[in-house]
């Protein structure tokens, strides 16, 4: 009898399981078909490369897109839309940078450049110093103050062409443009040049964020294109006398009232219960951030249209949050959290978009294991849509002082094989984003939040 | 007695499974990083897509492709390089195609066209006459002859955007453009335009094989753009007296002598048993067939260059055949699948590239459940490298004449996405390829053959 039962308890659990699963594949399909029919992403992306175009943190740019996003939510028909006040660094790149390698010979050879982010200027002269190559921290170690002080350190590491995530590659990579200029500075230097980061082969120069060791001397540090940085090492072996010139004007003007923008569907049962999907509204100037990050913040807008549009009620709180300031200071995300934790808020999970409009393959999870067990349960209803991979780790910098406070937080994996071509440059432009990529991800943040809605975490 | 022998079996089973397992994994490793590293499949396309371009089957080009690529797997480092006659149509585009939409108010639009392949001209003069727009053939046979008769028959059948998969869409819109023509001979059309096979709303008509029913009258037939089907669908609602004109020149031309090119790496334990891995040499001529199909050619000639590179001595013998006159005819594939019947070859399994160098993401199996069980168990191999799907069924047209032979057949699957942007037109060139993405399909399909070649199927 007692057996008997069981098994009853259990072809209950079981149809019922059936059930919500069959229920929510049927949510998922019409999720994905009001996306893909309707989205209206591409078109707001379109927007806000042409309108506005580039949008560092602090600049007029950047504040016409916080205007532009809450218009788009309260189009995407948001039940609330509201700005949350985040003051943020407000670094300039002044006049266009120069440089270019001095052969022993005296033959000049210009290289495109740009300052790294949070860099010091130049002397109005611009520096013009012998190079030193170096691949690795452990070289300029081994080398010491004797042979780098006085000197331009050349960090030409590039991307390890076989690790097939670019991620990786970037991860490997990114602290000689991050940390290299202090460490440089450490033994003498005085100034550096950065190979860019990236796999492709080209002529632009990348930017993105560097930080200074305040007990360190500052030193100002700039990018060279892969191409420039292969150029300078064959005549750098050639002859290791070779100079190098360059100049910018770069520096902080004073800190910038500005806005994450927020958007929210309040939840039908628990609104007091929040989930948050994002991108960041600010960009680097070069290019017109359209990968970093437009793509994230029209895919989160997407969301609430795609549900308004749906007619889906989720049962939590869903809240769009356009976020400030991620390149350079990371001020919205912290500020977010901040404001969530003083609000005592409870927030279920938070869900990142920021590698791209390209076609999502999965989702990084970064939660503790039986978390991250209950959303992979939800990934046979992700498999038709080439959603695949629950595996990886990573969310996004915007929530990552949310995870701080213990929120669960997810990343949306996409083909990581372009963003690197584009990232942090003149060509992160809307001609780079395709059209389904970009509401497929779109599609694949709204299905993740529905569930997150639904169920909790 | 008996189940301690029975442990120690599965055991000894359990730990040679893990250790096969564990040795393939590395050479996976080692393939992947050769490819990644020091591939030439991205060079090669450019080579062959800028100093030969467009190659339809009879064409100069398409006869250049033949010995580029005979060049090409001799440098990759193949055993053995030969050629294999095939006779192909030799069908011409002629002039360059014109056409405008003429409205009841006497206003002429021009529209970009392009001749469907295989098409036959218009008279000299063009063809003119009252256009009537037909969404399904349902609609087709309803309005029958009395409507139909004497009118150009415009298919305006979009691919379903809501279908996550595009080649889905494909499959489903195609059958207007393949046998449009002669369903709408049958009811005493004069002609037909086509609505362009693709996602995008742009400017560019693709062309592509139809196939006309010998039992009906040969109507001419073309292509026009989505931007412009749906300008003529808007004026036809607006005025259904508008007419269409079209003039084009297209014609057959005898048939040519042409070769598929196969390069091959004999098996060190079984070399008459084969494995094929392909793609197709010929192309449309608008664009430079780029996506379709230079891409699988240079990555089945980048797998001999990636196996010899990386000394891995293949078990069965492999073979890259650059297929000939898959457009228009598959004359290459059914001559190679004949002459394997011929020969009384061993063919172990076939692998087909042609959806584009774009992300891989799975294979298509066309085979027996058992084999593809078989196949399955390699998946975690693949996973680390994106390539999850191994439930899709689908191979690709050249190797199809195989599989009605028995053979095991696999298709490379990929990121749909960008395909039908490009597939036949103008604009499949070889900016539209990402070097990694090409590297990461030519590595899954060496690692796919690698496995064939060591484990049989």
């Amino acid at each position: 009898m007692i057996k008997n039962i069981f098994y009853l308890a259990l072809f209950f659990f079981i149809s019922t399981a059936i059930y919500a699963q069959n229920n929510d594949s049927l949510i998922f399909r019409k999720i994905y078909s009001e996306t893909l029919e309707h989205g209206k992403a591409y078109d707001w992306l379109r927007e806000l490369t042409s309108e506005i175009g580039g949008r560092l943190s602090g600049s007029p740019e950047a504040a016409k897109a916080v205007e532009w996003a809450k218009k788009k939510m309260i189009e995407a028909g948001a039940d609330t839309v509201y700005l949350q006040e985040v003051l943020v660094p407000h670094w300039v790149r002044g006049a266009k940078e120069s440089s270019f390698i001095i052969e022993a010979n005296g033959n000049k050879t210009l290289v495109p450049v740009c300052a790294l982010g949070n860099s010091v200027s130049t002397p109005k002269e611009g520096i013009t110093a012998q190079v030193i190559e170096i691949n690795d921290f452990s070289q300029l170690a081994k080398l010491g103050t004797e042979k780098i002080k006085g000197k331009i350190v050349f960090y030409n590491h590039p991307f390890k062409e076989y690790l097939q995530n670019t991620f990786e590659a970037y991860g490997e990579a990114v602290g000689y443009r991050w940390a290299g200029p202090s460490e440089a500075a450490r033994y003498g230097a005085i100034a550096t040049v950065c190979r860019s980061m990236t796999n492709a082969s080209d002529n632009y120069p990348h930017t993105g964020a560097m930080h200074y060791n305040d007990s360190l001397p500052k030193v100002p540090c700039c990018a060279i294109s892969t191409n420039a940085a292969d150029l300078l090492s064959r005549i750098l072996h050639a002859n290791n006398t070779t100079q190098f010139f360059f100049r910018q004007e770069c520096h902080f003007l004073d800190s910038v009232l500005s806005y994450n923008v927020i958007g929210e569907i309040k939840g039908s049962e628990f609104p007091d219960e929040y989930i948050t999907v994002g991108g960041h509204l600010d960009s680097w100037d070069l290019g017109k951030g359209a990968s970093d990050d437009g793509t994230g913040v029209v895919q989160a807008i997407e969301m609430l249209r795609t549900l308004k549009a749906a007619n889906i009620k989720p049962k939590r709180t869903i809240r769009t949050v356009a976020f400030m300031n991620e390149e350079n200071g990371n001020c919205g995300g912290k500020k977010y959290a901040a404001i969530a934790k003083e609000k005592n808020e409870k927030h279920i999970a938070a869900i990142e978009s920021d590698a791209g409009g390209f076609l999502p393959i999965g989702f990084g999870l970064n939660m503790p294991p039986e978390k991250k067990t209950a959303v992979r349960k939800w990934a046979p209803l992700f498999l038709p849509y080439f959603v695949y991979n629950f595996t990886s780790e990573g969310d996004g910098s915007d929530i990552s002082p949310l995870e701080k406070l213990n929120v669960p937080c997810m990343g949306l994996e996409v083909n990581p094989q372009r963003y690197f071509d584009y990232h942090h440059t003149a060509i992160d432009t809307f001609d780079k984003v395709n059209k389904r990529e970009l509401l497929l991800g779109a599609a694949a943040m709204t299905a993740m939040a529905y569930m997150l809605a639904l169920y909790g975490l």
